[in-house]
């Protein structure tokens, strides 16, 4: 039995809250249970330097915790002068992830980028961050009024892991950091998958595990596709 | 008659949401208007290493905008690898601020350090700080529950400026951004000022306009306590 | 057919010269076909400052681009004056892969560094550095002549991928470039998985895929740790 | 009674070396008592990239302190890799100060930068810096020869505090150190304000107070810009 | 009699293996004895900004060790975030040397880049990478197929040093760390000297002991511009 | 003939003037011409990590040039947040140089710390500093009033050159950036080299000019121990 009582395959409550700045472009305050993250995207009309010329757009994004969204309060970045190993990590995870929702070639030459600060961190602030920028990406992309639409998928991400020995999905921190193995996994609306990582740091895991992991995410990202679709669709 | 409305000594709707992180020592989400700040304060058991033997505590602030709390979207400062000359001059400000409000020998050794983290900007963000960060002292001064109060001053701060040769408060980012005079007023709950900064960038100002100017803080100020003992006293 | 007339299951031409540093506690130069990288161990009698006094070591990497390993060449990162979000990824991803072949316990309170330097770059360079840590590892820890041994499993890697729709094995540079999915796994020698890095980064993936390439994997892995159990049980 | 014997309203000893550097486009060494500053200015003919096509030209300031300018040692800013929080707000300050001397439309799309460095360290160094770089600049833009002026003030920085419950004026190390209040007043020769700032460290002031310590500034710029004018009317 | 059984004047065993990594423009890993360091060249087809314009061209050089050529292990510069003042030192004396083998005005813009990464260092590491540089760069150029050859010379460098109060040549980590003086040589193929770099960090030389180092000097030159020749010759 | 109308072997007018700041440990600003370096020594009651506890003391140096000292300007390496190359290089010969005037030993665990900062450069700034530095360290050494003297030897530093084809003396800027060869020759008062840096950036040179050279610098340096024993035996 998990300490939440939830049952292994259920996530917590998750609630997005859209265009929760003022005057971005497209924003939303997405919370999965205690862990709330601040997704904004930026639109810019020109694409990065190495795509200059070849008609296609780029989508990235910037994640950061804000200090005290951890207990104990974490070290801030810009003081000690560079993102650390972790934060490059999630964010080249979430760009390529988004970059899975868009025909760029459509997009043109923009760049958008989706800035994820994480307002109160209790674990599965990576797929959270996923999740809510699909959101602030697609009501970014709205706003653009092109003629063919680049936004073509709907992503989601749902983390997995091994805690004494059972498979559960959306681990909150108490529950991560005590993990066997610990997965993300990101997919789109058709049900393919974009990126899986899955880490025994603790422990390893067998091809059955995996699969198991696998589907208890699907079922998740079911319900997180119903909730974006209810925004972006409105 | 300024743009939204309101009358030269007015200030804009203020509100603050007290223990708005679930884990932290003592945090609030303050608004002045549009512009939001969340401020959380941290305390470490044992003080700055200059101080290291003098039974005396420390209180300091850091200080940032999220990258999209701003329009167009400032840039992250992890990445840029330092934080610049402003957020440099509005931590310092900040945290000369916060020691008015405290008798370090009473704290004893130990640190508390105040995150102030701007969620949208619309002008003010830093004395919306201060009055938040007093709110998150406080509040975590009141866990310590030590024998003898430290928390000995509200402080709160409040901006003027000179704005089409009118002397008005409070000032959004459309004020702010043609101000002739730019100006800065703290204090503490007896009336008695801690700190002035009054800068004319496009203008310069004579006795009579600073005092006009401290009328006017003096008078927001007043408001603004009666918000801080209202929570803080409960 | 691929280019280089392998089979989609084949690995390209795997060689491993031990001991290539004359005076390094243990170090090896593998490489795989064109990809060379050089891989070296240095122990040192304390644990890092997050484990001091729990008895249990650490073992960590460093992974780099020597400029000239790749066409066009690589800009060194000490002069950029930090690592790429990239580096980072990889050097995490290999530090995480060795730590499940070794009982830190037993290892006691030693830090075991691994740098990984690629003298040449022709994909797979990551797959290549985890092969070759493990054996610069197995070579220190073998050195130490510890009453009990804390290396416990062999540690190989292998990439495979999507290229044209084909699933295949230990990708070079010219199908890594224009792969649709990309991945790497880690195992032990007893066939369970340590890490599984999916990516579609042109494209997606299902699950019969992702088996696929497990399977393929796992294939190759074999051939691997029969190579490293040919040096360590020397 | 202070220390230095001097009256309340006395200023230390002043002097002004003009054209200090041979080969400067305006320079000069100032010293307040012990303190000497080397102010040198620098004549651009391109504006930062943020005025670009407005016609309007900037002024700005660097200011750093000779390790050995104060005892004990401070360590060098090139070595720490970055400037510290207080180098920042008072280059900031000088900046600001100076551009209230200068028509910037009439400077054109030139940019003037003052270095302002500490050569002895004797408390001050930020308002001698002022009062040194206001003839810099007026001797460069002398040298310009351009149509119209565009140097239209004299611009002189004075300190002030309260020290035991004093209001004194140009306090040295000595009196800083144990100051309550600290405060500086930058002022045009019209006698009109440019910034004000006043910092409660130890203390906190009343309106009273801060009217003497204004009065105080004035009285010593009134000197300082005699000494200016002696130098750039010549 | 030295450590090594060698004489003197007697140079370490020198190899040479050109063409080293197999995509490179011009590279080879070059030993003395137990000194190994790979040199690689670059051509860019622009020159520097400060030439630009000029007709003429630029050679660089890029240093560093790999942290494992060492015992104990160097420290990685991209880690600490910048070059050490020696690998400063060190790559500006590799790039002087080799502009002086070249006539950067038939060069015309181009700018060649030497990276120099030492996989063993054993003393001697500068002067075996400004050997090794000279053959890369030659490789490089050779494969530009100038109407006019801008290689005009070659360039060999050669260590020497007093121990134990005699002049020795080419000081391998041993006998380098207790010398009292450590000088190198750079040369070019007439004889004549391009850079004359002595040191006395524990003791002195006069006037005859700078002659006989430069006499052994040029003796070992001799024969690596030997080695040299039968490489770019071919 | 010399722009200067200086003879080939005739240095520039030097002047010292001892304890130039009023608060150091000792301090002095030398003058070659119109080349102007601010030197002052500061001592630390400990010596560097690496000689803790060997009873042996440390002395290196910091060199820079203030941002006016050139023509153009100089940027600050504050702002670019690091120290050049050739800012390394001058700092590293300073603390060389200076080492060989001092008994080490003798001094014991002390670190003194010259820091050489260019108020006006006419070239020959090394050298200046180097003449200098040795000032400043004897004046601090003096006052530590040790029981053995640790100070055994004037050092000093001269620079020539070749320019037109002729060996020169004390290079002013005009002809140093015009120079074929480029020397720096220390030594300290019995006539023996510590350190000969000779460089052929636009020529070469043979044993010859070296010698001439050397016999130049001894000159020059004769006249300089003369002046620093004036001031260190008053």
């Amino acid at each position: 039995m998990r300490n939440s009582g939830r049952a292994n395959n259920e996530l917590r409550k998750i609630e997005i809250i859209p265009n929760y700045l003022e005057d971005s472009e497209g924003s939303c305050l997405i919370s999965f249970g205690k862990t709330k993250v601040l997704c904004a995207a930026t639109v810019e009309n020109k694409t990065p330097f190495f795509l200059k010329g070849t008609g296609q757009g780029w989508i990235s994004a910037e994640y950061s915790l804000l200090p005290c969204s951890t207990q104990p309060r974490t070290e801030r970045e810009a003081i000690k002068g560079k993102q650390t190993g972790r934060t490059h990590e999630i964010q080249r995870l979430i760009g390529r992830s988004l970059r899975a929702s868009t025909d760029l070639t459509i997009l043109g030459e923009r760049q958008i980028k989706i800035d994820c600060d994480v307002i109160q961190a209790d674990g599965g602030t990576r797929t959270a961050s996923v999740c809510g920028a699909c959101v602030a990406l697609g009501l970014a992309v709205k706003k653009l009024k092109l003629r063919h639409n680049p936004f073509q998928h709907l992503v989601a991400a749902v983390s997995c892991g091994k805690v004494n020995g059972e498979i559960v999905t959306d681990l909150d921190y108490s529950e991560d950091s005590q993990a066997e193995v610990d997965a993300n996994f990101v997919m789109i609306d058709t049900g393919d998958l974009v990126e899986v990582q899955a880490t025994g740091e603790n422990g390893v895991f067998d091809v059955d595990q995996l699969a198991k992991m696998i589907s208890y995410a699907r079922e998740g990202a079911g319900r997180i596709f119903q909730m974006q679709k209810n925004i972006l669709l409105r």
